[in-house]
């Protein structure tokens, strides 16, 4: 089968005009069909906060009332995307920005209201706003389309298919183009960021783990057998779990790494490759 | 051939969620392939405002600063073209939202600056900024895209292929892709807006042109044969220009109309028909 390369780009990288532009220029140059997924950055905090829109945290989370879902649409599906999506032709790529909305690529539900037990003792519901759960990959027009040696550019925002958009996480709109993918391609899912890799230590950027199993991982992240403290950074484990979860559902390989080494991630020569065993 | 419907669709009517929401319903009803062109409404001042961004205007023209443009590119890419597109696909078409950059669709290049007699005496230099003039329509990818049976959403962004995005006209995006697309469609231009049509009288709706010559046109523009007053309304004037240049190009019919009229538009029971002759 064909390789298709599925890659993430974190929100530190768009916020660098200097880093972006070098990591479109490496993007642009990979020799092969492509699709890039962006996640937001800061724009859409600066953006919302010179509204004079209030952002809602619970739990760490930012909430997603209408106000907020009009700014990230702004910015992610049209500001960072389209900029996106001109670099890219400038550097002779064929790019096609995308959200999940246009023809129906990524479809979602509005997240369902959460019981949470806020400090252990009462339940709370936790409506997190217009943030949508993934439902289905238009695996049929998103084949059309790299067909015609398009790249797509995907901003994560998605739809319900009854009018309404749904900001969605970007490493989850990865994992499930991906998993979908899976049957027609030889899928590689590279998740780029600002770190070297997935780290032993997090203070440390040499202590990059070069290969990591589903067992080795249970190991890191259990603090009982690492003398009562977890390896992996917290912050890390839900790229790692969705890594495990794309790899269970038939993805060849994942990279985590250092966005400005694209071309080495890709030739395992940085960065953290994760597998199954 | 087969036909294709580029319609245009104006401000007021995007400024107005209910009558949108009945334009994209009977928008979506086009029984046929369709290409719908918005503007921008008043969401973009909007936003620059909130945002304190000054808007500059010369000779009634707003300048697309590198401030603007971030915002333009924010309201017309992203709010709305991404909120046509998920209510077309709530009413069952299959919408895919684009800017100029998308594809390489429509290439332009920065308007130059402008030597103008200011007060008809001291020259001076306009410069709109970021403006685009649009170069090429990419029609090979319009029609590949329009042959998977996806109905294209046009914001009025181009770029310039050098990794900078315009703002253009969103009148003239509805020009440069009919004359285009003549070559493969019977091409029929709709611009939907909020009057009733080319108005005789400027106050009064029921005074619709229901035919409009290129010669009656000459005719009503001319304040010498019509005791001294331009019967045409000027804003109607680049409207007018523009649906002439396509006729001229090959287009078969233009059509100018009320936005909540329009399958009577289309059926030449309502708005204003013009033709060459």
């Amino acid at each position: 089968m064909e390789t298709l390369f599925v890659i993430k780009i974190g929100g530190n990288i768009i916020d660098d005009e200097k880093k972006l532009a070098l990591f479109i220029k490496d993007f642009a140059a990979i020799d092969g069909t492509k699709i890039l997924i962006h996640g937001g950055g800061k724009l859409a905090t600066r953006v919302a906060e010179a509204m004079g829109i209030q952002q809602q945290m619970v739990e760490g989370r930012r909430i997603t009332d209408a106000e907020t879902l009009k700014v990230v649409t702004m910015v992610y599906a049209g500001a960072i995307n389209k900029n996106i999506v001109a670099q890219l032709q400038a550097n002779g790529c064929n790019a096609l920005g995308l959200c999940g909305a246009d023809a129906n690529i990524i479809q979602a539900h509005k997240r369902k209201i959460k019981i949470s037990s806020a400090g252990g003792s009462l339940e709370e519901a936790i409506d997190y706003g217009f943030v949508g759960d993934v439902d289905s990959v238009n695996t049929s027009v998103i084949n059309t389309l790299l067909q015609q040696n398009l790249t797509l550019v995907l901003s994560p925002i998605t739809h319900d298919k009854e009018g309404v958009l749904l900001n969605t996480n970007a490493d989850t709109i990865a994992q499930e183009v991906t998993k979908a993918m899976c049957n027609f391609y030889d899928v590689q899912l590279i998740y780029s960021f600002e770190k070297e890799g997935v780290l032993l230590n997090v203070n440390d950027d040499n202590s990059v783990i070069l290969k990591l199993t589903k067992d080795y991982y249970e190991e890191l992240k259990n603090p009982t057998l690492n003398g009562g403290e977890a390896t992996i950074f917290a912050g890390m484990i839900p790229k790692l779990d969705n890594a495990f979860a794309a790899l269970a559902n038939g993805v060849q390989k994942v990279i985590i790494g250092k966005a400005e080494k694209l071309h080495q991630l890709l030739q395992g020569e940085a960065g953290t490759t994760i597998v199954i065993k």
